[in-house]
């Protein structure tokens, strides 16, 4: 996918230095006071969420694509149209408190504010979707080492050649985001991240990412680069941002997205979405 | 609420000596030809669907009811507009395949046929959603007894007082299922049945069924009583019954469902949707 949006590379500063403390209320309002950058880190244990926000006419497509696509669109909630409040995060509104958004235009992006009140529509309808990052804190209390977050880096994303299961006009390749895992962990990875399928679940593919078609492990289309020590296993995990490539495959006339590795902090813990 | 249909108290019959044994798509050719019956025990391992199709016009909304009620409604698949066809069964006719049917009327039920071809409607979307007979195997697997199995019965379903999250127009209590559980198997019954969330997932209650505001175990609103041993703990999952109380609270002008235990055998295997 030639023209894909791709952050720098750039180290991952904090948002803040007491991010890790900060309760998911104190992390929206921060953002809404117009603070910007990745939420890896921020407000530990609670519940991270993707968004794409979409005119009401495309909304049953997309929710659809959801359900057809379960691993990389996992539904956390569906908003009323217009609405900007969700069930996950009391006093929330979506148009202020992520970090930074992303607007498109037909497929293609056009504007990444750290607000979108003056891009609102009274016919928008969102969906938060799950995010790996809500995984991490499984796989860390579990002794798993995250590259991405001992290198100060986003995670990396690629855009893969498989393709998500289509709903009307909605269609686009699936998203994966890659974690290095050394061998002794892979088997605590793959059980801590499976018992957590609302936030996308066990990964999808591990070890050669030409399975996946994915030609440079260092050169991500989103997020940065991680280093891997040399028996580290690239495991992949369906990923959020797949709404993102929908968009620009599907071109809708309007759409928000957060940017990616800019999540929605909700309310919610982790735990909450664990099966056992 | 009054006026709920209710199946007569009557043992069940397997519906063929062999049923156990079947293959999904010999089980689905025999329904085909006009046998119907409870799909308890057929095709062991095999998944089983409940079935609601309403009006593309009403699509989103059960779409998004189910997305906002994942417990009893756990969607496997969803049709495009007027097509009988799904991705969980090579060759299947939904119009044809399932032991019986209901039919609906302004949330009314008109009548419960073995085929529906004279009712179908080209503009009819149908939601597959996933049915707690495919994690009794898990539960058996595990040594919990299951009583209304041992005792020839259906799965004894009651409508409760707990109201689901409405969507639009779509809104209605949560109906669940009970299965009586001797206490030193209650853990294995959460934890295998936790581990299909696709299939209802874990219970949602355990105890006294007041809690639910169930007045009475041996008068349930769909299915068969069920005997219980002096120390069993009845154990509720929210039930894929839930649609019908849907379409009986919101009156969309049609619909049509399979009848109560008279489930869509689908070709997937249980073991397709444990999360490990």
């Amino acid at each position: 996918m030639t023209g894909t949006p791709r952050t720098e590379d750039r180290p991952l500063t904090l948002v803040d230095a007491h991010a890790h403390a900060w309760r998911p209320v104190t992390a929206r309002a921060r953002f809404r006071e117009g603070l910007s950058g990745p939420t890896a880190g921020v407000a530990a244990g609670h519940t991270q969420a993707n968004l794409i926000s979409v005119p009401a006419d495309w909304a049953y497509d997309m929710l659809l694509f959801c359900q057809r696509n379960p691993k990389p669109c996992p539904v956390l909630d569906v908003t009323d149209a217009g609405s900007w409040r969700t069930v996950l995060a009391d006093g929330a509104d979506l148009r202020t408190d992520l970090p930074r958004y992303r607007v498109w235009h037909d497929g293609r992006l056009v504007d990444e504010p750290t607000d979108v009140r003056a891009h609102w529509r009274d016919d928008l309808v969102s969906f938060l979707i799950g995010c790996s990052f809500t995984f991490e804190w499984a796989l860390a209390g579990a002794g798993v080492p995250i590259r991405h977050v001992e290198q100060g880096r986003n995670v990396p994303m690629y855009v893969t050649t498989r393709p998500c299961r289509p709903a009307g006009r909605v269609r686009g390749p699936m998203v994966v985001s890659m974690r290095p895992v050394p061998p002794h962990h892979l088997a605590a990875a793959i059980r801590e991240s499976s018992l957590l399928p609302a936030v996308h679940g066990g990964p999808v593919h591990c070890g050669d990412p030409a399975g996946l078609g994915i030609d440079d492990l260092d050169r991500p289309d989103f997020g940065d680069p991680v280093d891997r020590a040399p028996d580290d296993i690239p495991v992949f995990w369906a990923c959020g941002v797949t709404p993102q490539a929908a968009v620009m495959a599907s071109r809708p006339p309007f759409a928000i997205t957060h940017a990616p590795g800019q999540m929605f902090l909700t309310d919610a813990r982790d735990e909450q979405y664990r099966v056992v």
